[in-house]
């Protein structure tokens, strides 16, 4: 009867509270362990378009390339497209390429693409129907309760780093902060050694020019003990490449694509396009100019080598037309995420995805954008997303506090993508006839056989009753997520064998520095 | 090149500044406008059981009806099973059911349900594939930025039913608080008068006994002028029906299902089944049990009056096995919901699914698991998703704030439910023939035909950056929601031919009050 006054709500009722006593001091079934690393996403991807404009994006797409051309500012790429066949202006720097050319890199490029990272459980598998998570990345600023907004640091990547490393449900690393206090001629030095010697998860390098790739290359084989041709026989590290829309790909992007295709190294290629700015206002436009650049991309490392492994990248959202800010976890952004799925299983091609946020700091508008972006690349099936946890301000900032929430979410979907037990066991009828009515099943044996595996613990979420929590100060998700990020930051430390990296890899730093470092290439 | 150093991010690029200069003032183009009335759900249903499982689970339900019982305490109920044949004993008050019985209501209960609003674009229809949203009901206690946490009233109850008459994207009333200050004799008169002339939307009214629901069918034919036999012949008001899980089902609970289906009226019916509180700890056996307990109220409406609407109703989440308290928007309600939409979907029968959270403010906790349930209920083809705004403490307290923030996110999923257009126009190859390679498509004339429709425009969300929003107040968006609620209020009247209603309603109470009002059953 309790139930009728306040409906779908049985208040407080006394059987929750004598569940909870009769189930403590009693832990005898074993223990939830969770496995969160290489995911496979159950979800059925979801189309926004047809199957014929599937078709006709793509064929678009190649009339592009083909008809309209890229600007591709480094000579060397240009003379890459040369050879192939491409109709290159050295003057205007235009590169044509032809669907041949686009067709054949489509069919040397890998389909499935093993990763290694510091130890075999943490390698990754890209290929549909896996999904890795990536937390925020490229932010200038950090932001957190005890410190404030500010410029990022060295101190703040390497936080940063341990924090991925603590969390399976991140698969690997990504340049979440620019750690801008580190001259940039050092810097790929410092963010590499941070990754390599703080954690065994896939590290990410910045393509700035080859000087820089090469350094970092060096690093890689150090740190893994690996030769020149061990090196290139597998992937080891990756780098993200922007074009930057509209049909223009820079030196140091093209470079990147290069350099790493020759190494064997994965290139992750994402046009950015903005709806309404940078890319048609349209999601089908935007989408058309995104995969005409990314199949430039994809055909410039494929023709460097063939099989070099490439990721097709999406990142299409779209702008506030007002101020013309660009906004993220928006209805066209999922959309745009939706329609890059068909094109990237159009394709056959590994794919990633962009999540994030446009708000300011860790609110509900934070939460529920970067969950929306979150469903649209888990529906659009992507196979990477990047900026799935701690993004804020479209990637001015990286929250830490943002970053434990949103992980909470990111564990939920891993959660959802296991297997929900259907048998005789799971449906549980002879638990059922052993329970009168109205009575409850806290101690039923088909309760105590897995009360202690049967639900997803949360580390963020307070289910507390409001009473409880106001008596335990009464500390919304941010200020419990502050709690989260120095506990794992106190208690931490990085895996032995990575911390004994360190004089090795700085005997090859402290050399290069000696000779000055390599500055970024523009 | 500036993209380089910013991963995914042209900061403040001079582009949107550019971009935004030169759209404001020229607002040619026709403006936006939305219509997130009977929302038809775009998405493929994602199921997690086999369909070999989906049978199981309903065979099942049929033998715990069969074999165990249900237990039902009201005479009357009890009289019309026997009278089908159902095995009755009235010392124990088990009824069970055979599966003739139950198969003949599957067969006579209605497929497709229109509701009849106040205005006839405000009717509903409830069958798969359509999608009604209703925010959080049957709390105790309001929450808001300004008057805090406290237990509802009537004034509240009036706030709430112009807000969610304000927002297209909630589709039908529900007892969204329960206003403590009026007399249970005289409370339904209250809340359904407020509902008739605060809204044009469906009314909600609480099954509490014959004498409180015959009351509540009088002020709806008063209100909608209809005689008794109009009025039977439409849905015109609808009750959510709980049963006491497990296997119970009370006096006002059993008697609303009667007087209800006799009157042509619409119930819910829904267990609200807790994963190892008040059903099996795994996700088929709360299901199992929530299958058996909505089976045996349908049979009971159908058996009342054959065609009698009825919505098959879903509520299973889980609770914390460490202290019992209960869980919402967690992955196993999630899952709950999905395997729902499959048992639905086997009955044909229209469905709700509940969403919410358990979290004690409106954070990002809060934000995040009303946004995980919501996705959940999309992704099973849920009819009707009640719970989907404002709920927090697991339903103890409705928020203001959080009522408008879960709101934006409904009308992000609605636009997520429109087309995306992917003929020639929206792919743009002459825009993108246009802009030379670097530039920008703010000025494009593709562009400036589509710029004020193209995207969704947030309420809530703020886009500015950092220094414009710091410079703003610094608000997050718990703040802002609270100027959105505010301002709905002081502009919105309620619709003037719902006002006039009011002296005509208030004879039939005043007289009815006179006489004493009607207590609730129980």
């Amino acid at each position: 009867m309790e139930e009728a006054s306040t409906l779908d709500n049985p208040v407080g009722t006394e059987k929750r509270q004598r569940g909870g006593r009769r189930l403590r001091g009693c832990h005898t079934a074993p223990a939830r362990q969770p496995d969160y690393r290489n995911l496979r996403n159950t979800f059925a991807s979801q189309p926004v378009f047809s199957a014929d404009q599937v078709g006709a994006i793509h064929d678009t797409a190649l009339r592009i390339l083909e008809d309209l051309g890229l600007k591709v500012l480094l000579p060397q790429a240009r003379d890459i497209f040369r050879a192939a066949g491409c109709l290159v202006d050295d003057d205007t720097m235009m590169v044509r390429i032809g669907r041949d050319s686009v067709a054949a890199a489509l069919s040397s490029a890998p389909k499935s693409i093993v990763a290694r990272a510091g130890i075999r459980e943490r390698d990754i598998v890209l290929e549909h129907g896996a999904l890795a998570f990536v937390a925020g990345c490229g932010c200038p600023n950090v932001t957190d309760l005890d410190r404030g907004r500010r410029t990022g640091t060295l101190a703040d990547f390497e936080e940063l780093t341990r924090l991925v490393q603590h969390f399976d449900v991140l698969h690997m690393h990504g340049p979440h902060v620019e750690p801008q206090d580190v001259d940039l001629r050092f810097r790929h030095y410092a963010t590499l050694r941070a990754q390599l010697t703080l954690s065994d998860k896939l590290p990410f390098i910045f393509a700035r020019g080859t000087p820089q790739v090469e350094d970092s290359f060096e690093m890689m084989r150090i740190a893994r003990g690996l030769g020149e041709d061990e090196f290139r026989a597998g992937v080891h590290c990756y780098a993200i490449i922007n074009t930057n829309s509209p049909r223009l790909l820079d030196i140091p992007m093209a470079q990147g694509i290069i350099d790493f295709a020759k190494a064997g190294q994965l290139t992750v290629i994402t046009p950015f396009c903005l709806a309404g700015a940078m890319a048609p206002i349209t999601v089908a436009g935007a989408l058309v100019l995104q995969h005409a650049e990314a199949l430039a991309g994809i055909t410039l490392a494929q023709l460097t080598r063939p099989g070099a492994p490439v990721v097709y990248g999406s990142f299409s959202s779209n702008v506030d037309m007002k101020s013309g800010a660009p906004a993220f976890g928006t209805p066209e952004h999922a959309k745009a995420t939706l329609g890059a799925g068909q094109l990237a299983r159009y394709l056959g091609l590994p794919w990633r995805a962009g999540g994030g946020s446009a708000a300011n700091i860790a609110d509900a508008q934070a939460a529920n954008e970067t969950q929306f972006a979150l469903w649209g690349a888990v529906l659009a099936g992507a196979t990477m997303l990047v900026h799935s946890a701690g993004w804020l301000e479209g990637g001015l900032s990286l929250s830490y506090e943002k970053l434990i929430t949103d992980i909470e979410v990111l564990q939920m979907m891993a959660e959802l993508f296991s297997a929900t037990p259907g048998d005789a066991d799971a449906i549980a009828f002879e638990a059922i006839r052993e329970i009168q009515p109205g009575g409850h099943f806290f101690a039923a044996e088909h309760t105590m056989a897995r009360y202690r595996t049967a639900f997803y613990e949360p580390f963020v979420a307070d289910w507390s009753n409001f009473g409880n929590w106001t008596a335990a100060g009464g500390k919304d998700a941010t200020r419990r997520a502050n709690a989260v990020w120095k506990g794992v930051l106190e208690r931490d430390g990085a895996p032995a064998w990575a911390a004994e990296l360190g004089p090795a890899l700085d005997e090859f730093i402290e050399r290069r520095k000696a000779e000055g470092g390599a500055s970024p290439v523009s």
